[in-house]
């Protein structure tokens, strides 16, 4: 197995995105045996039955089990905070990363509803990127730390890995990825994140447009480095990581998507072992995930952040795998099949 | 509290219709009192606030609770069957029963995952109901019968009534209940049930038409008696029953919301305690649910029925009901609010 935590340059973080293993053909195979036995008509269940699919495939193993399902929710400090692109002020991370800690958020409850192992992953929150108007959010060095701080957390015997963020001001950055890998213009990808007024959409709209501007480049982790935040590389990380290490992963919304399509730009096949827990109100997740080729499993009209659509989409996964597995089949039940 | 094992007559249930409760106002209050207060930007759990809020209004209790969630799952046989609308044979019914009881089904699973206390309810299985083309599926006291089975699931103590059904040919008699109800012509309602061939959905098709025409009122309940089936009627009843006892109920797919739909055509406000689970794949689904001005929680591309996406939602529910209720607020916290 690859040795992740010695990814030292971006060359490495590209070989490893060009040496992505596929499904496992033979627990596809074991899946497909079982599932038109069970007692229902054939594809009554959907994307339940698309869901314990996926899981066989990406685990490699038939049948799936989320007997360890972690979350992992990434901490970063925005440099572009200081522009007047959120609602919230920049101290508000360090409160929310205690609310974390003591058990008090969203992400907490829902973790604690679903059977999540749940943990914050704070990086540097006391040294916010820079400014990314002027030139690039990180160094390369910077980026690479974050990347393999998000790698570690993608470890052998997790069954399912649950990816979130926190980082007042990081909508601005998601939508600065989105627009300098897609395109458009910049309101496309730019909407008000936790809340903002008016006014202060136009300055975060002016903000990514300049930001991408400054930093125009064809390489998505150049993107990722320059318009991005070290939470959203530790998000990218840990995505890539979980794919060499067979774990498949629950993407949440906007921000975490959008670092997930740094991969995505580079090798169209780079997200699928990746489900979308949940489609964002932010307007610009419903694009992005067009643009992936996504269809989110949820849509509650949430903009939360914190893995909490992903969380939410763990139910289902449990649902998923207890029909798969736990259904009886035509012969066990002597039920008719169809005539 | 009314006993509504009593009723027996068609004017008794108008009158139970003519007399529901409203939600319950200081509940209402209590919960819009602490939903602000909780540490994220206001209103950014969209429809687990909205879940939540639902609780507590129709349970008339504030903070809400699930810790008695019922599932019933009520199962009758079609004397339309006889005329080839259905991909399986009458026998399932039996079958599918005895799976139902030894825990061998998708709702048996669903139940497991989400903490859910199922029974199945048969309504005479060895007794179709009569061939509604040729005149009225039920009598009205065999009608009534059905409604009484129904309204006994609502017992008081229940904390969320999840319903759904079982019964081959049973997506022809929702299609026949939302042609009557609602006109259009008897395509717009039909669609392949559990999977019915071209062919056979053209017959599908014919009876919905020929049943409509047969069985022509503007009378809600007597369109139930006469297109409508045992396990249909059961469960408009448990639904009417639960608003009384205030128990707030979560529907499932097609052949459910169409029982439901028969008290919404009596009155609109009927269904404000009903939650719709999941929309269904049936095509008939998606215009009933405009019809009923409701918005389903999940749209899994599921149709099975058993009440599997109510089921599913619960999942939802539970989260809902933990965030609202285990949430740390921004000051107990210490978290920042909005600038």
């Amino acid at each position: 197995m690859k040795d992740l935590s010695a990814i030292s340059s971006f060359s490495a973080v590209r070989s490893l995105i060009g040496s992505m293993p596929g499904p496992d053909e033979q627990a596809l195979a074991k899946w497909q045996e079982r599932e038109p036995q069970l007692t229902k008509p054939a594809g009554s269940l959907g994307r339940l039955e698309e869901i314990s699919r996926f899981l066989s495939a990406w685990q490699g193993r038939h049948p799936p089990r989320l007997d360890k399902v972690r979350a992992r929710v990434f901490a970063g400090s925005h440099g572009v905070m200081a522009l007047g692109v959120s609602a919230f002020p920049a101290e508000v991370n360090f409160q929310m990363v205690a609310n974390f800690q003591a058990g008090g958020a969203a992400i907490n409850q829902l973790c604690k509803t679903f059977g999540i192992e749940l943990a914050v992953e704070t990086l540097e929150l006391d040294r916010p990127t820079a400014d990314f108007t002027k030139g690039p959010a990180m160094s390369e060095e910077e980026c690479l730390t974050a990347l393999r701080c998000g790698m570690a957390v993608a470890e052998p015997g997790v069954d399912l890995l649950v990816i979130g963020e926190m980082g007042i001001g990081n909508t601005t950055s998601a939508a600065a990825i989105c627009h300098g890998l897609f395109g458009g213009v910049a309101a496309d990808w730019t909407g008000r994140g936790t809340g903002v007024d008016d006014e202060h959409l136009k300055i975060k709209i002016d903000v990514v447009e300049r930001g991408v501007a400054a930093n125009r480049s064809d390489d998505p982790l150049t993107v990722l480095r320059s318009v991005g935040g070290r939470e959203l590389a530790a998000m990218t990380g840990a995505i890539l990581a979980a794919r060499h290490r067979r774990i498949p992963v629950l993407l949440d919304g906007y921000v975490c998507t959008a670092a997930a399509a740094v991969l995505h730009a580079a090798d169209p096949r780079a997200l699928d072992h990746c489900l979308v827990g949940h489609t964002s109100v932010e307007p610009g997740h419903r694009r992005l995930l067009e643009k992936i080729g996504q269809r989110a499993l949820l849509d509650m009209d949430m903009r939360l952040g914190e893995a909490s659509g992903a969380a939410l989409a763990v139910g289902l996964a449990r649902a998923a795998v207890a029909c798969h597995t736990g259904m009886a089949t035509f012969a066990e039940a002597g039920v008719s099949d169809k005539h």
